[in-house]
């Protein structure tokens, strides 16, 4: 079953992994770049990476991000020298990203940077960023815009968000292997993530929403809440800036039109509007097996509805 | 007493560390910059780093060159996504590359770069590249044109020299910094480096022979020749290649009309030609005092040719 995947952060790239393990290269995971950012002399690109570290199996699992057991001598080193503190990379991470700044400095595109870093890892699914044109998402607060990045790690995503900007969306387009992906799909997941910064920027994209609607692959979209809370990060108060609740239903809104269909933790206490089928199913994914477990119980779903 | 010491490889920057020890931030280093080379998309300058390195304390004195029990996880990751594996750099020097490459594109100098790195590593003395303008020394060999690191790594330094290149030495010009440590010096040094392609292109750029002659400084060469060879590098070849004899004599005639004095080492079987005053004295530096005592000799007799 050909399966494209829109993700963003650590939901996912996790129901990613679980992907993969059910399906292998049939998967194409398509990934928000509106996180990109050149630090430290070198081009991060962390929804991208975060994904292909959940998919090579080197991530940190307990951390939910960055290189398991990776060192940061190179990042000490350039704090030593003066070099900006606040944006780590650990050694790996660095040399990836030097790696990607270089490949982009001798003429190649983020597609192939990325599709030659998942490769040298051993990646078995396709990662593709969403476009090969920068998108820079920008974070409205009280205190003035912000970087996502510098929201996310100098504020602690702490200040309430007032909005969101997408810097370079209306001249990024999805890349002709996101049509393609989009295309042949036989069913299109939107994964369990920021519906706001992570899947938001890929949706956005001039026609990105007609790709997906003129698919014959039926759409489906994960809900990030489990339990009535996301799993991880600051979710709630990018929702409450576009003025949805937090909640399944907000983050229905935020898709209507797109999906056919939602997939919701059968713990929440909130469901979707009655309109959208929705599939009510434990979402938690705890460890390897728990991650091929939603993944196979939402590829299930997707079939049936393809059926 | 302040001194300006032109310095290439090993031997140059080991006298530099000796003469550290004992006039601390009265010594100016003036190093080599046509070794740089942009590679695994930082900027390497080896001349200033490996002087920078001695001078730190933090050199493999073993080896050399490089820094003492570095790691090099982020050139195996940049090898094993696909950059060049010929070329390597070790954790911190990589970064420490990383920094420089991104000094430079936000529109710092190679003279900036190198006095924030010396000064975040602890460097007493000064360490100056020789200019700010790119130079980049080539190889001619039977088997063609080469890059000077592509000949020492990939060809081992071992065919033939027919001669020697400097790119872009027309253009370049010492550095102001690199002018006033000679006009203010009180003893001008040339170190034990390679005459050919160490000390060669410092000596090339237009203005800097005049420049030394212009400085009320006696100018004292030390010979790369210990014993009657050199301790380190295929400085023969280059010699060769520009048709002198390998030894102290070859040594003196390519720095004629520059040098007042030299010192040779008192083992080494040939001198200098008559007209040069010379001292003889054991010059091969082991350990800490030994590169100490061998500055502390080097700037004793300078001390006497100024009186």
């Amino acid at each position: 079953m050909r399966v494209a995947l829109l993700a963003g952060g650590t939901g996912g790239a996790k129901l990613g992994a679980g992907m993969q393990e059910e399906i292998g290269s049939e998967l194409t995971v398509i990934a928000n770049t509106g996180d990109d950012i050149e630090a430290l002399g070198v081009h991060v690109s962390p929804d991208p990476d975060l994904a292909t570290y959940w998919l090579s199996g080197e991530i940190d699992e307990e951390r939910g991000w960055g290189i398991r057991d990776d060192t940061f001598t190179g990042f000490e080193r350039l704090k030593q020298l003066g070099a900006p503190s606040w944006f780590g990379l650990s050694d790996r991470d660095l040399a990836a990203c030097l790696y990607r700044r270089q490949f982009l400095a001798d003429g190649g595109t983020p597609t192939a940077a990325q599709a030659q870093i998942a490769r040298g890892l051993g990646v078995r699914a396709k990662v593709l960023p969403m476009s090969d044109s920068p998108v820079r998402t920008k974070v409205l607060t009280a205190a003035g815009r912000r970087g996502l990045q510098e929201y996310l790690i100098l504020d602690g995503g702490q200040p309430d968000v007032l909005g969101v900007e997408l810097e370079g969306i209306e001249a990024a387009e999805p890349t002709r292997e996101v049509l393609e992906a989009l295309r042949y799909a036989e069913a299109i997941v939107i994964g369990p993530s920021n519906p706001v910064i992570s899947i938001g920027p890929i949706l956005a994209m001039p026609g990105m929403r007609e790709a997906i609607a003129a698919s014959p692959a039926p759409v489906v979209a994960v809900s990030p809440y489990v339990a009535g809370a996301v799993v991880k990060g600051p979710t709630d108060r990018f929702m409450a800036g576009l003025g949805r609740p937090s909640t399944a239903a907000g983050v229905a809104s935020l898709y209507a039109g797109l999906i056919e269909a939602m997939v919701v933790d059968e713990g929440d206490p909130e469901s979707p509007p009655a309109e959208i089928p929705t599939l009510a199913a434990p979402t938690l994914m705890v460890g390897a097996g728990g991650r091929a477990r939603v993944a196979r119980i939402v590829l299930d779903y997707a079939a049936t509805l393809a059926a």
